[in-house]
């Protein structure tokens, strides 16, 4: 079916709508949209004007730019949190990710990307000025550094390192080591050789 | 990622009706939402938009009940077609199938489904009467049945059949053999076994 006679001009184009997401194909398009097709009204009317709304009105956060329905978002907002530790992560996924540990009760700084010469994103294109901004404010004492273990996060872990070590504040990188419930023989080498060399004190739980 | 704490009620609604999609989980919907907040408020509106007035605006074509942008569709509507046969289908994927083939120049007839007892769908659940009703009217010379060749498929071809043998039309099927391009040993016995039955005369091309 790579070629299609559509029955309907509006059939087409909401199969071409649908065409525009990341990993979506016109079988899958057609599927979905047929599938709308057999909902009521109201489900379809929503499903539209959620997006619309979504698109219309969503904001980033003024002080750590993730994504937020209001000028300052939750996060920067709740005084319970320890405003003193900032992690610095690639994008919004990111914040949830580390959010979804439970483990971390800090602020957060979206840079909104990585710094890949490949793909021409240099640091001026992320909002590592903001950040600096944060940093002479004062209030900031460590930033946490949870980048991708790849060669552009690194990349962006030493920019960051290089530009903010003169500092008064402590910069840390998350742990790299061997996943949790690994087995070890399954464990490539570099993550091993790195879990080795990053040893903690062994404290029985 | 069972659960995830979205920073935004707009970002977590977007992401609940892209799940209500067959096929999309939550990964996929944050993915794709995420996507469309990348894109120019233009093309969000127009992706929302184009969904609501399809689901509003299509029709069903009151002769074959395909999907339409009019009352009477396209293909119902096309004088230079074959009137006097009808090409019975399971739902307009299938017709867009047929079409596809460039082979098929009568119209069709969409059952909006097909006979399944486990499914609770019965022949009072698809377009049967509207069949009968053009049956009566006389013009339609032949009814090929162009269902799945499953069950399901079988039981509905079946149940025309016997319902429409006693009106002045020739009843067909579409044939089931070997796909073209398909190696001989690796069809499956009954396939092979039905496309020796219904063999046809050899005609070299």
């Amino acid at each position: 079916m790579s070629y299609i006679n559509f029955p309907s001009k509006l059939l087409e184009a909401a199969v071409d709508e649908f065409v525009k997401l990341p990993g979506i194909g016109r079988k899958t398009a057609l599927r979905l949209v047929l599938y709308l097709l057999r909902q009521d009204k109201e489900m379809v009317n929503n499903f539209g004007n959620t997006l619309i709304k979504l698109r219309n009105e969503i904001q980033y956060c003024k002080i750590c730019r993730n994504i937020s329905d209001t000028e300052i978002c939750e996060i920067c907002r709740e005084k319970s949190r320890d405003h003193s530790t900032v992690c610095v992560v690639e994008n919004i996924k990111d914040v949830m990710s580390v959010e979804n540990t439970h483990q971390y009760k800090g602020l957060y700084h979206v840079l909104g990307g990585i710094i890949s010469p490949m793909d021409g994103i240099g640091p001026n294109d992320l909002s590592i000025k903001e950040l600096e901004a944060r940093l002479q404010n004062g209030e900031i004492k460590e930033l946490i550094l949870a980048l991708s273990a790849t060669m552009e996060g690194d990349t962006t872990g030493f920019y960051l390192y290089r530009k903010f070590k003169d500092y008064n504040v402590v910069i840390s990188t998350i742990a790299k080591g061997v996943s949790i419930g690994d087995e070890l023989e399954y464990a490539d080498e570099l993550t091993l050789g790195r879990s080795i060399i990053n040893r903690t004190p062994f404290k029985p739980s």
